[in-house]
């Protein structure tokens, strides 16, 4: 055959067969969690008006937004004014008359987007989940592409602690369905409000988190180098090493940091609030882990924040979330504060590969291929594998009356468990012969006991 | 609250939770039975090469694509290329300094993609389904929208007709089980190649077929017409009219058709492939209709072709498809044959909106809402929850401690059927009081027993 000269946009996949199936097992536990818990599914569109989009995602973000260029730019009763928007374009200038729309970078702001337009309609709290995919402009890499989907859960509408409690709960719970074991770290943004407002440094709050957050990789000592250097004095320093320096269990934790920020009213807030979550019936089959040195993102969250890592693999986190305050308040509807979460689904499906996590009949769709013997044979056993079908067994006829090998060979490649064969003798006996290839056993059934097989 | 200074791109929709639910209703229907006939998941990008997509939907389809803008096109290095890139993608030139990729407009142009990359390691025949949203810069109008969801199923690599037999039962089964009667159309375009050649115009085929196309809405009388003032002579036009004027059962139209162009070879193939495909073991029960005006477009497809049309509500087709030669001739691969249908979701949906179709349960994702009677109450409320959750039943608390109305008015509009309330009462008799709102009925369970309740 010729050379093929198409290729996929970089960035990029195809997902086949094998691929859906896994993805949509993962996507389907982590759903029926969500279901049980009464989020409710919404999906918006891949494409929002630029404007809802830019400005939301900091200056890189706004780079990485891939725009659609209006239709029509060429008409000639535009093309003047295509002229200018392009100009004004490559100036950094969002122009409408060349770009009005472009592609979801998250799931969060069209969220936010939605709750905003529809607020005086909703039943709040509002709960709801979103599965879909999103795209960025990044430099495609390992396990960075530039269509991805994200899977996420949030409450608005409701500043009460159980939806905290119901999220680490849901964690759990999907975690554990689909095999995956996690440690779920748990934080608060107050508490690192309250060290910052403790050392003098309220101001300062993202510069001393920035810097706290990369304790895992360069160690305490770098840590308190950087804050030096950040123009941080030695008492503030000598606070924050005392912080980072709280060990033990989470209960020692929390009295330490009781006596540490106590007396800051943010700082006994978060504490409060964390020991409500962290001993909330139940919760220790969970076994959330509090990390004092979790930050996630900076100017977003502002109460309790989760991080999900797996324990059985070295992989970033597979999942992340916190509450939030005024979500909606970047357009211009406020006091609906909100609290969410998000499943790291490509993530999860290579941890889950890695550790051959997925269940083995999802390797294929049709539990029986009929073979194709000839014309009569193949209307027989057409009929024979319509009443399979009805009863709910899936299965497939090979369309061509082919060589015994080719048919066999589509069986073994597709892990078809079961073949059937109707040939002339058989069609005298008026019975198929099934073969299990797994076992390489085989029996000959009447026709009208075919339905009742074991096809397991 | 503020004015909400937000909205979404014309002709794009949000789904709210219960279009989803409906929706989903539709899909997993469908779905379902593509995989009892062993049809696979396939997903293909949101975005493709431009050079993939244009050229491929005619002169107004290549119009409709929705391009996407390079990033980094205001990047110093690249201005210069980008400017030129504008001024010749203006003139209607392609340019990829200025947009490299475009959005999907249908599902078939990036299944062929796939194959032609992939056909060295699939196995055929492949039969895969696809279910995702494509888009269109179409002018957005009642039930047409710039983004919609398209739901197909191919199979590629086989000639057999039993593929055919097979997408017959395939629409029958998905639209019995949705509760959806449909009269299903079927025709070949092998039938109107033998018109055209019998009556001499072999080379105007389209010319002929567009106007056959409209005897529904104009009437014979007005089709003659056409043709004539496309210079098709009188004896021409008679055969067509001749040929229009088949009336009667599949087996007299077939009959009919043998008289008529049985001499033509590719007439008869025609009709011996569609007396096969209408009399197959079963087939009486999709009850097709033989159509002899059915088009269905022009270049695309060569063998036998579908459209399905809902019986009891008016509206344009809800399915369609038919066999096309050489589908991935236009990446390069020759000789892979293929069949495929496709179901049309969005108007699947305002068919069985319109009839009221939908099962009821799809209403609500919750079974059950625990009231919030305060702490002691709430945390107690949960513990009953998870025993619930984790045998299967979906159910809620209400986050916070707010007057009983307003959680009973979020019961009602959330359309969850059970409400459980622990009160101080309940908590000293260890019981719960679960009312079904639907009948007003109440009953008073111990904890131990809740489990055991009948949530239906």
């Amino acid at each position: 055959m010729a050379k093929v000269n198409v290729s996929l946009p970089q960035g990029t996949r195809d997902f086949p067969p094998d691929v859906v199936r896994k993805r949509n097992y993962i996507l389907g536990c982590i759903r029926s969690v969500f279901e049980a818990y009464g989020f409710e599914p919404l999906e918006t569109p891949a494409m929002e008006n630029l404007s809802t989009l830019m400005g939301k995602y900091g200056e890189e973000g706004d780079k990485l937004i891939f725009k659609i260029l209006n239709n029509g730019l060429g008409d000639p009763k535009n093309i003047d004014k295509s002229r200018t928007a392009f100009e004004q374009a490559l100036q950094g200038r969002n122009e409408k008359d060349l770009t009005e729309r472009a592609l979801k970078y998250d799931l969060t702001i069209p969220f936010a987007r939605f709750v905003a337009m529809n607020h005086t309609i909703l039943t709040f709290p509002f709960k709801r989940y979103q599965v879909q995919p999103v795209w960025r402009a990044d430099r495609p890499q390992r396990g960075r592409y530039r269509e991805f989907y994200q899977c996420d859960a949030d409450v608005v509408g409701s500043r009460s602690l159980l939806n905290e409690v119901e999220l680490l709960f849901i964690y759990h719970t999907a975690f554990t369905n689909l095999g995956v074991r996690v440690e779920i770290k748990v934080n608060s943004r107050k508490i690192l409000a309250a060290l910052a407002e403790t050392i003098g440094a309220e101001d300062r709050l993202t510069d001393m988190t920035v810097a706290i957050d990369k304790l895992d990789k360069i160690g305490m000592d770098k840590v308190a180098e950087e804050l030096s250097g950040k123009g941080f004095a030695e008492n503030q320093v000598n606070l924050v090493r005392e912080f980072l320096s709280i060990h033990g269990d989470n209960q020692h934790k929390l009295n330490s940091l009781r006596e540490l920020l106590g007396v800051s009213p943010i700082g006994a807030e978060g504490i409060t609030e964390l020991e409500t979550l962290l001993h909330y019936p139940g919760v220790e089959k969970a076994a959330p882990v509090l990390d004092l040195t979790l930050a996630r993102g900076l100017n977003y969250y502002t109460g309790a924040i989760f991080e999900v890592k797996a324990l059985d693999v070295t992989m970033g986190s597979i999942g992340g979330g916190g509450r939030y305050d005024d979500l909606t308040g970047l357009f211009g509807v406020n006091d609906i504060p909100g609290v969410g979460i998000s499943f790291g689904v490509d993530r999860i499906y290579d941890v889950m590969d890695e550790l051959k996590l997925f269940p083995e009949n999802l390797l294929s769709t049709s539990k029986i291929l009929f073979f194709n013997l000839g014309e009569t044979e193949s209307r027989q056993a057409f009929q024979l594998l319509q009443q399979l079908r009805a009863t709910g067994i899936s299965g497939e006829i090979y369309p061509e009356n082919v060589k015994f090998d080719k048919q066999f060979k589509y069986a073994t490649k597709k892990n078809i468990p079961f073949i059937a064969i109707i040939g002339e003798k058989e069609m005298e006996e008026q019975v198929v012969t099934v073969k299990d290839l797994r076992t390489s056993t085989q029996s000959s059934i009447s026709w009208n006991k075919l339905a009742a097989f074991n096809f397991d």
